[in-house]
């Protein structure tokens, strides 16, 4: 495992330089493929490949508790953390369904469930957070164990012969830590930065935003101390995610960022390491209100906007095959010159 | 071949249902998985089975010139039709590409490219239409007969398998017959719905409104017979697109709508068969200044906006792997009964 914090490879500019230049001799008018022309070209920066690959993708699906779960700000108990792990373990929840439809290699790590969970790796850091309305979430020490259960993973995954990552979660309540972490790395207002996560009504929504507002207020951490703020408000999966981008990055493989939490671990992960923005595509516009501001942070534009809020990676999952096609575009796609097609455009 | 024009078979309400009821059983916080829901809804209804399957897509591609081409409103000469013919054939353009990525049974049809190509389904209605700046672009009856070479390429895919269509197009200068079909359809000025096709530059844009303005003027077509604008504007693809649309929709079979030229289709073949809008999925936002006007005649919101603007399906075939994850949420999701899931939302 390199070590992360400090040095990720360089983007390959003359591989993104040399996919760029071969994109313009492909049969159809410059440009016409939109997105997926700028995407080929970072595909090829980041694995340093002028005809770069994707596949197989692998899913990487962090679950962790949360302790401000117990100031009732979810739609759902903290137990749904555990009972949704059992869930990806049989195969039946939605990003099971789409890393099965891409080829995916899916592993599911426990990196601080609160119960008792089996069939997954278990990297459990500590049996959920602490609830951050009353103290830190965690301590710097395990912030740093937390982000290693993600270097980890990135590298079996890699070793095993992926070639894109997916990032995704599971945890009660980590919009709320989400938001918090969000709220304190931009400097914004929460009230812009709740949501309803997977479906709070009114009064809930007032309640998560009160509890964070406080919460901060109390810990007062320090935007400039990254991994302080971490292991101020957690949460335990969130760090892993940014552990997996960043030795995702080290390896040269391309970040699939999913929605809303997703993102503000890519975030949080670009303040330790700000090379690591270039590896990053982002999948999926998020209808969790937060995500906008999490994506202007780093100046983001998402290749979906399908109104998911459901988290997993799923998002990602979805686009992944925007990634597939913009490899083969570069790999398959006939030039004009052998063609035979003599006209470009007047 | 079914008479399409008079009966297109009734959406399955019920089956519709079924589908919508069984999504909030499913491992998710309800319409968390945003639009692929009420996507997953209409496919069960448009396919008249509660699990719908989509696979394989069959992609037709439609060719055919235009004699409009001969007023420079293109950035690409004529002869570009028919080499891009040849390299459909040749397995190297875009489309093929993508159709191949999605396992997608390719069929390529020339309705009327002006000079000779090979290897295709040779369904030549006339050898490319009239300029319509002059006179009618055809005759109503050549206008049927492209018609019902579209609806027969529907029926052989559909014959053969294909549980999806994708709808595409190669025509020099036809993003002109579209902009003056629309405009005639919609009844909104030219100025609004003439955009850069292929790439063309200030001037040529500028003289491809004036071409249209002066055409419509001078054909005077009737926008509540639709078959005669068709006639008078063109173009033999547009024809054949819209026959392929009415005939999917009679055999049940649901229709992926690419970009400009594909809705331009689609809104003629929705004056003719009101009722086929329900089996229409619009693919994506196509860049081509007239796509706004045309989805909003539809009330359509496509699923993808990727800045793409080539045409071919290729919007279309890159938006397939929509339908099959939501086919395959409905189908391999977990309920919360079956995983042992207690708690829904509070």
């Amino acid at each position: 495992m390199s070590d992360a914090f400090s040095s990720l490879p360089d983007f390959d500019a003359a591989c993104a330089a040399q996919a760029a230049a071969h994109l313009d001799t492909l049969t159809k008018p410059p440009g016409s493929l939109g997105r997926l022309e700028p995407l080929a070209v970072q595909l090829a920066g980041i694995r340093g490949e002028p005809f770069p690959r994707v596949s197989p993708p692998g899913v990487l699906v962090f679950a962790a508790d949360h302790g401000i779960a117990a100031e009732d700000v979810s739609a759902f108990p903290q137990s749904v953390t555990a009972q949704m792990v059992a869930n990806f373990v049989a195969g039946g929840a939605a990003i099971n369904v789409f890393a099965r439809q891409i080829g995916a290699r899916l592993e599911v790590i426990d990196v601080g469930v609160a119960g008792a969970v089996s069939g997954v790796v278990d990297e459990k850091v500590r049996a959920g957070t602490a609830n951050f309305a009353v103290e830190d979430a965690m301590t710097r020490g395990e912030a740093m164990q937390a982000i290693g259960v993600g270097q980890r993973a990135a590298e079996r995954a890699v070793e095993a012969g992926c070639r894109s990552l997916i990032v995704g979660e599971m945890g009660i309540a980590n919009t709320t830590a989400s938001s918090a972490l969000l709220a304190v790395l931009t400097g914004r207002p929460v009230a812009e930065l709740v949501g309803r996560g997977t479906g709070i009504d009114d009064a809930g929504l007032a309640r998560k935003r009160a509890v964070i507002e406080a919460a901060i207020a109390a810990r007062a951490p320090d935007a400039d101390d990254p991994l302080g703020v971490l292991a101020s408000l957690g949460g335990l999966e969130i760090a892993a995610m940014a552990g997996a981008f960043l030795e995702g990055a080290a390896r040269r493989v391309p970040l699939l960022v999913d929605g809303f939490i997703a993102t503000v671990a890519a975030l949080l992960a670009c303040r330790l390491a700000p090379e690591l923005r270039g590896y990053l595509i982002f999948a999926h516009r998020s209808h969790e209100t937060g995500h906008g501001a999490a994506l202007a942070a780093l100046e983001a534009s998402p290749l979906l906007d399908l109104e998911l809020r459901l988290g997993e990676g799923s998002g990602a999952a979805l686009a992944f095959a925007l990634l597939e096609a913009a490899c083969r575009m570069l790999s398959e796609m006939a030039s004009f010159e052998t063609a035979g097609i003599s006209a470009g455009p007047a």
